[in-house]
């Protein structure tokens, strides 16, 4: 009973049940690190506002260093009885250092105090994880790079169905775009939660002569927050992370299905490394992609994780409310996940083994170059709405015959439209299809090269 | 290498960073004793069928027993390499009983394996589930019970303002009903999923002369599963389950918000006992209910699990793929949150002191008695729409005199309307209202005590 | 002012964003054919209860009628300031047959009108839903049936992976059990939201002597509800609905996904019919399969249907909030959206051209039937995990040489194993395969034969 | 038939239940506008590149004009058979003007156009939306002010238990903070996505010599999209909307919890106007918070537009895919209710009636000042953990002599620790309390005024 450090005016101990369901050391404990960081810059400015004596302060400092140095090796007893990671580390300090220990938390509250934490944490993994992206960026540029010459052409697709011939570096390239935005979103996310909650004390603010512009400054945060009681009540600055990283999640879960796509026997653009691919506890022959099944699997955990953290907060008047420990769990789990999906898509796809046979030969079938056909009348001037309807009609003119574009003879041709001439026939070439994209942003080998150039100045 | 079962085909070993991304052990374990009860009927089966000879099951038999004792007893030693729970027990059987061992997988698959597993699983924690669940509506009609004589009457709310007066025992058994109706749910979910798929094999059946009505009937299943692709593909009965247990859990926490607002300060309806309550690290005179909080901000939880799962369904195609073992930690999340949340209320909720005294005053004040005014009017033939608008200004005239209806004289009364005789005076009296509202379903006392006796009925 | 029938106690009239804010007539007008349907079971039960006299209720029964008709025919003039449906049809009702009308909302409150409102109507949509649902299953199995004979085998895939072969029957079949259960769950909603509210009024029943058993039988509910604070304030029977949607919308999701795989180049297993594929603005070849796509991605909009009124009811005390007016919206479009999911695929299916040659090519490449090289040696007593080793290498040598396994000599065979005998090479027949399968639920001719038989019996 | 503008290789018209189910112009047509704008600016950028005569451009350029006005005028005639807004648009100019007409689409694809058209919408909607929370800012800063001189004084509460007095310019500064973050992120997005897909063409770019940069230009966009295949396929920048929408309507769900529980009667901190308030159908003296209840329950609405799309991109492959077409009703959705509860709250808000009284007493009982006390003993050198065990004690022993703090004689405070003086009792004294918390964002008024300074400067 003694040990709860808010027990004075409770006469029964809690409930086995519900001191289960309380606590929070078993995951949050995971803040530890963090938590003392937090403690070590707020006893530094408790002395140098003359609140806590010089000695006092060195010897908090004393206790918790060597209280972190027990959790680095794996050596701290933590207590359910102590709630969490809070308490088991002050329970423990002063026990260490005695009843001076139970200054530390003068002008502080567990809600400012979580509220740091839990911030200090979120930045030091948001910048890992940014860090892990731009590992990331460059693999896919460096893919992109690969296989610029001689260039490597698949086709492009819309509704699964092959559209146009792109180049491979193209379709990395496109990756590179969408996981650099990821990052861009994850980087405004960590921008925004840099903000230090400390100060704030239980919701009001503390009559002690505190300085929190000194402790935000000792921690590296931009600023103390504005405002007590946003600053103990908000956690917007989870969700937009939780946000960030689902966002993040399903771009990859598009890659990933392309990849299970892509190494199907039916598409066979790609091998995977036995590495990076598993069996089947029945089928001899199976390989599966199954890290790309995964990440693209995740992308649900990581939406769900929002959406957990969001309904927390639906409705929860100001200020702390313990809803709010349910904040975390969503938040370890997202960040770990998404990490871990960066991690195994960096190392997996440069082992990727990519077949350039299959992949022209598909690009150049499936009618994909009808569109040149096309746009060759609205070059003569023909509208492209009526161009279109006539290589509609080449179309399935060639499906009825059993032929592609390019069996299709001169005069074939003229009978459809008398504009045709004998260039048109190099239209139905893959290499002159791909060279005509030529405009920005398309998959003309030198507007990609463009492209790569741009990616490549941005990641120095 | 050789450890990994499926690996004949491969002439790689994973990279580390695949098998742990891959590796499911961690959680899955907790399939453990379901995945042996699952082999023990396979291998019974096998022998039966003849394709084990006895004396090959016997010894099967044995070891997956001892293996069963080494994991009750702590002893297993899990290996990250072997990915699954079915991979690291049946290498563990060969290590115990040799290359005979290797026939258990005979006519099977992981693919059903863990199909099966995951139904034993889930059917069992289901049924546990709604023995917790009979304990709690057991513990809300013993509640309605116990303050029914005399009445507790407390205002209902409608828009959380002070509607109508009714009876704690009606505020109980509209809760008893809600969570009986969640149990419903689940029973439903249990009594759908209760169907085997072993022997679906990895998608297609298998050629062995298997008797899947065998198995089916040795593990406690309905029936064998109609359909092999269906069988290992399909996890609509873990999204169910999950669904259930959303709406469930979103249930418990609108009691939840009526604890914490009853326990409020402004509302003072109840005093939460210490044991189920928790105080604050800076404010000594907090008493908070926190186990409520959390309750209801688990609600998140349980939702951001369905949605989990979900989303790792949408357009997957058929049969097995890797993304669904993404379906074990929502569902065994989503199973502990709730059946701990059900269990802390039924040993809670007996514990709350009710304060009648409030509970009354707020009852009869706040015009909660206004409507009989106007059904009073209605009796005596006044449209009602007419009665509404008469006693509407009733009210306001009492809120610019600051007044309660109670304080008004008959002469007034008749002010607003000439039909108001002696009798309406009584009205304003909460005895007079709350035994009125005898229509079935109703809140007076014998009304509720008749809903009582058909709670109690369905219990037993 | 004087047309809000609440305003009697209101000095000031709603400001212009607070009634457009409020207004939901613009969506729940959809309630108003059973709204009158609730309306005339009420005043018929007054009138036998003796608080409307014969008269009364004819003169409203007519009135409804009146105003019915007028719906039907489109004449109705809805007005915002009215609310909502409720409103607009009583305040309609009054100006057909006088101060009368108002007597109709005697001991009945818009809190439990709405609910029975929502109720009827659901009750309805769910029934007709599952009518379509049996259109639908009757065409799985229609088309189960006729690429029976002679059997269409297609491969079946886990990981997107080619497997093992299954017959396209199987698949149908697959399908046609999935959505079999679909429909289960949405019959157990139906079964269990279909109770009466009405009576339960505002939140605690009512003074006058009404019969809530009467009006329950003539709408067709099974009872009435037993607490009149869960009549008026529970929404799981919308959230039941919104789950099991969302669950079968998922479903169709996964067909979808097939549908557009295999429609696809890469596949090349079906033809769409031109009636249910469109084009491009641009690309004159494209043939996209935009309903089969349109069906997956709809599984978002269903599920963020239940999401979003799950998180409305989260943390919500009783009894009636107007957050609950959110119920409508979603619960309209997920039906809605579902419905016509289901029809159109019911139309689609049977004009899908399917491609036996291809089909059947692919079923028996990719090492298809590896198993059935493994499952050999396991009948002649090599330890599965043994066997399942030896067929990895053969394919492991296939995929060196390229070879199929069809391709592999006996003495290359024996090569791997002694045990392989002449009898092996059969089995890398695609046929020989297919009719192995015959373990019950499994995917050769005869069990698929006893599936169809199984499925037609639950259809009659 | 022929209508349909890509229905050259199809010999049938859709089927009726697919062109219903596949046209999107009900609500397409809410971009009719941004196409139109989009089509000047591309014909315009073709006729400067050569590609179109300076003739036909004109006469393309009057023929949209024309069609705007019939738009504006609400004279355009949709059709179903065109199935979107663009065909629609097209096939009008064509009607108008005549071939020339189809030549406008030279270049240009469906899904670049559809792409730009929805950045296009949401840019003008983003920035619309950030103009009312301009408003509602400054309608929080504004109530901030008016309550500062005199400081009006309410409880801050933790876990809905008062925790210490907070001033009502604080708690609308709180939402000051959290709905400028709210703004942050919005701004954001809206940077975000500001660059043009225009030119992607249908996914890989064009053999036209278009001017990207121009079109992107005269569009108001920063720049083009780098990748013709991300700028077709991606939609995180509509996530990236809905995530910032539906965290922000999540603020306003806090805030509108606060106004429900403050109206309620136990409360009783403030009167809604009648002008945003409602009444009951059946309980005369009902006044409910219906507008803030229902923004508290949108939060649900928003939360599920986002958890929609984002299970739309689940595994969706790259480029364009029909499952896209389901961006934009949610994000039609989110951004209007988003809106109409800003706008709401922004005209409530001064409406509201505050009771200082009631604040102030609710304020100063329930022990809101006990770490006051600690804090004293604190300040004399007693460890904070003694101080606040002491404090607790304190409290239990006014709980059960019915005490409050204000009750307690200096010799009965001194029983409980000697250090207690003569000045501790001035403590709990709420003026005393308020004013002591000076720390940077605390509630003291000093305080308080300073945060007002700066929210004051950064609206102007």
């Amino acid at each position: 009973m003694s040990q709860r450090t808010w027990g004075g005016r409770f006469s029964e101990a809690p409930h086995r049940l519900a001191q289960e369901f309380n606590a929070s050391w078993s995951f949050d404990q995971r803040l530890a690190l963090v938590d003392i960081e937090g403690s070590l810059a707020h006893a530094a400015m408790l002395a140098h506002q003359g609140i806590l004596g010089p000695e006092e302060e060195a010897q908090i400092r004393q206790g918790l260093l060597e209280v972190r140095q027990e959790i680095l090796e794996g050596r701290f007893e933590w207590r359910e009885a102590l709630e969490d990671v809070h308490m088991n580390i002050e329970t423990r300090l002063i026990e260490r250092i005695g009843p001076v220990g139970g200054k530390l938390h003068t002008a502080r509250s567990r809600n400012d105090q979580v509220a740091t934490d839990l911030r200090l944490w979120l930045r030091g993994e948001l910048s890992s994880i940014l860090a892990e992206l731009g590992v990331l960026r460059r693999v896919l540029v460096q893919e992109a790079g690969r296989f610029l010459e001689p260039p490597l052409i698949l086709p492009g697709y819309t509704h699964t169905q092959r559209a146009m011939p792109v180049l491979l570096s193209h379709w990395f390239l496109a990756y590179y775009e969408m996981i650099s935005r990821d990052a861009g979103r994850l980087q405004d996310a960590l921008d925004r939660l840099n903000e230090s909650p400390l100060g704030a004390a239980a919701l009001a603010g503390t009559g002690f002569p505190i300085d929190r512009h000194l402790t935000a400054q000792t921690l590296g945060f931009t600023r103390p927050m504005r405002n007590s009681l946003d600053a103990v009540g908000s956690r917007d600055f989870a969700l937009e992370a939780l946000a960030a990283l689902a966002i993040a999640q399903l771009t990859l879960s598009r890659l990933a299905e392309e990849i299970v796509l892509y190494s199907s026997f039916e598409f066979g653009f790609l091998t995977l490394p036995d590495a990076f691919s598993t069996g089947s506890s029945i089928m001899p022959q199976k390989k599966n992609a199954d890290h790309a099944e995964l990440i693209r699997g995740k992308a649900g955990r990581v939406l769900g994780s929002f959406v957990a953290l969001a309904t927390v907060l639906k409705g929860l008047p100001l200020a702390y409310n313990k809803d709010l420990q349910e904040d975390k769990e969503p938040l370890f789990d997202a960040c770990d996940t998404y990490r871990a999906s960066v991690k195994l898509l960096a190392a997996m796809l440069p082992g990727l083994q990519w077949h350039p046979e299959p992949m022209a030969k598909a690009a150049e079938s499936g009618f994909s170059l009808a569109t040149e056909l096309a746009d060759y009348l609205a070059e003569k001037g023909v509208p492209f709405r009526e161009a279109h309807h006539v290589v509609g009609r080449v179309v399935r003119h060639c499906l009825e015959q059993g032929k592609e574009l390019r069996d299709l003879s001169l005069s074939e041709l003229q009978g459809f439209h008398p504009a045709y001439q004998a260039d048109a026939l190099e239209l139905t070439r893959l290499e002159t299809a791909i060279h005509r994209r030529r405009s920005y942003g398309g998959t003309a080998p030198e507007a990609v090269q463009e492209a790569l150039k741009a990616a490549k100045k941005e990641l120095v």
